[in-house]
């Protein structure tokens, strides 16, 4: 294993810039962080592209496999102190292995909904955390994928990755410019479902499958062009004083609600 | 209007400290950003104790009848520059204006549930993002009033004030060390609802009022001890590879739940 001791390590230098977006995309990498998600990403079928540890990280046994593991896959294991690993990762609590992986984005061709598939479309989404947090209950419920619509945020974004909790690894994304989007859109042969303030329709309801959820960015939600696409303008009803909730709440409550009598009773 | 020209102001220093908990604590106030969130306040009946705006923001009508508004019930207002107001605020984009406000605490006492009420219980959140999502999210489904349980993040924190979108002015909070909120669950008149990964029971079901949900640390779910006390142990069944939801998604997920047969249909 080699050993990292410098900042200006030519490779330390390469995986630390995958912390801006520029590099990320440039480099088409993206870093995710701690043993259990990098174990994650291995289950998947995801090879690391290196693999970057402290010293104690290796004491762990499970740690050890892991990294055995991913040097069958062709990883590069690299070891460095806990100060120089902090410095590439974005966390709080750093943590003491990092993953570098291949970003995979599928062909928006390839994005054809089976007859009773669930997908996710985001329009314009903004807040790194938010993205994470969707692409995790769409894991959850068992969508098929996430079509990410127009300017959105970058889903390899160190802490979007980090707030999928692994579900990086399973859920697939799709990129589209707004274009493509409207046409995918209009040629969908399932039910496309929108959420707005303006929805006469509770959301409370049966769908169609395959669906299509179709979510707005956090400030504006739809534009009226995807609007006007939808087959269904949903709303979830509120009583407070909030005229919305958080764009990760709603899509997660429209996303059960939709999987509602698809989704197996645990007591029944 | 006082006008603040250096970080050395007396007034500037007080209000910047209370980005740290240390002086949130002694002091009792805590930060509210942007002229939508001051206004919620008011409109809340609640009075700010300082107003700081930047020269620009005043061009504003509306702002100029919030600070009105503010000075009548006795708000100091203060003007400073963009770059100084920046300094009292974590936000990626600086508000124009801020408040400053006491913190409200519900005595635990009077955390007594009406006949058909629905309360929150948090056991130890931690995450500060998480928790002004949960608070908002209360809001919306009219929820009575959040415990916060044992050792928990700050809720009059600039981060999950921010995140509660105004609802931190809406919604009543109680705080309570783990021993008054054990006695608290024991002495609930109603159900009390936790959710757990060994529950066998399914979340989608009929609740009995005043209903307690209670939601668990987000690395460790509920501890021992009120697992033993609740009513009642609910699962949320996925599908995915993940094993859970993020906190606010599943606590979203139930309060929506429980409050499914009351809450009004759009369309019916």
């Amino acid at each position: 294993m080699q050993r990292i001791e410098s900042t200006q390590n030519k490779r330390f230098k390469t995986i630390r810039s995958l912390n801006t977006k520029k590099y990320r995309s440039e480099l088409s990498l993206f870093i995710a962080e701690g043993l259990k998600v990098v174990a994650t990403a291995m289950e998947n079928g995801w090879a690391p592209k290196y693999l970057v540890m402290t010293p104690d990280a290796q004491a762990n046994d499970f740690c050890r496999k892991v990294v055995q593991w991913g040097e069958e896959r062709g990883a590069m294991c690299l070891e460095t102190p806990p100060a120089l690993l902090a410095l590439l990762s974005t966390a709080e609590n750093p943590p003491d292995i990092i993953g570098v992986f291949e970003q995979k984005w599928m062909p928006p061709e390839q994005a054809i909904p089976g007859d009773h598939q669930l997908w996710l479309a985001l329009e314009e989404i903004r807040d790194a955390g938010n993205l994470g947090t969707i692409i995790r209950t769409v894991d959850a419920v068992g969508g098929a994928g996430i079509i990410l619509a127009g300017d959105c945020c970058d889903a390899y974004s160190t802490r979007t990755v980090r707030a999928t909790m692994g579900a990086i690894f399973s859920v697939p994304l799709v990129r589209m410019d707004k274009q493509a989007f409207h046409e995918k859109l209009k040629a969908w042969p399932g039910e496309k479902v929108g959420t707005h303030l303006a929805g006469a329709v509770d959301f409370r309801r049966a769908y169609r499958r395959p669906v299509l959820l179709v979510m707005g960015t956090e400030g504006h939600g739809l534009s009226p062009e995807v609007t006007a696409i939808c087959d269904q303008l949903v709303k979830i009803p509120m009583v407070g004083k909030s005229d919305s909730l958080n764009l990760s709440i709603a899509t997660a409550l429209m996303l059960f609600e939709i999987n509602r009598e698809q989704l197996g009773r645990l007591d029944g």
